[in-house]
């Protein structure tokens, strides 16, 4: 049921508004951490959502806004929510080279309270289908969870 | 001269021995966080003298020996210590394949206790070069920081 609860809380009220009014009615560590689960789970399906309507300022809110935000992609590492966000205006100039973005095989792990390791694979569909791995690591800061380090990798064949 | 007794206590005794050595004669959470970061970074230091030995075992010890260890490239995801150490054995095997290896612009970031995360550059000096970067999570198990995650790509050029 909690899950019905969130889903309806997250189509209603802003990201980091959802996130802190879920925790409040969590009591032990037990259900702390399924929350946090789901409340990541929530972020990159929010992140889906945005990339498919082309909105990719709402896909960024993900990220942690930070110039500490690193993003590491075919063997090079940027820095900055700017410059990530440059780089996807870039790399994904209109919405035939955004494609439908899907993720699959997410696996979330809590290592610690306030840090996740997120892996998953992408898959945009397109004219010229593109698709890899990614491993994104979360932290919980200002009560939401977001994106700190992202390295994402295309598929080798 | 703290670096210079880590180092010669690495070159005498075992890695989890040296890393539980270093960490007994620390009192306070500053020095214990530095602490941290230099025995990271002797694991990395340890890996790259294992790997320009041809030694590929050796090189595996920075690793979590778990099933449950993660390893991304090329857009997949593997997972488990000895599937890992197949993979490099089956892509490296012999040392002209090995080539001399190099790390660049480690940045280590101590995000909680006990957990990690390490950005770099890698290079293979030989025949055919090749290079990129790198993303670890290193979690600190039995008191020795292993990685429990390895995402690398290669440079795109």
């Amino acid at each position: 049921m909690r899950s019905v609860i969130v889903g309806l809380a997250l189509a209603t009220c802003s990201l980091s508004g959802c996130i802190i009014h879920v925790e409040s009615v969590q009591t032990d560590s037990e259900s702390h951490r399924f929350d946090d689960t789901d409340a990541i789970r929530e972020v990159i399906a929010l992140q889906a959502r945005a990339w498919n309507r082309g909105d990719i300022d709402a896909f960024m809110e993900g990220y942690w806004n930070s110039p500490d935000l690193s993003f590491s992609a075919g063997g090079r590492v940027t820095y900055g929510w700017r410059q990530t966000r440059d780089n996807y205006y870039k790399r994904y100039p209109n919405r035939a080279a955004m494609g439908h973005l899907t993720f699959d095989d997410l696996e979330i792990t809590v290592m610690e309270p306030g840090v996740a390791l997120v892996l998953g694979r992408w898959h945009l569909e397109r004219d010229k289908p593109i698709g890899g791995a990614f491993s994104l690591v979360f932290r919980k800061i200002d009560r939401s969870w977001v994106i700190v380090h992202d390295h994402t990798s295309v598929n080798a064949d």
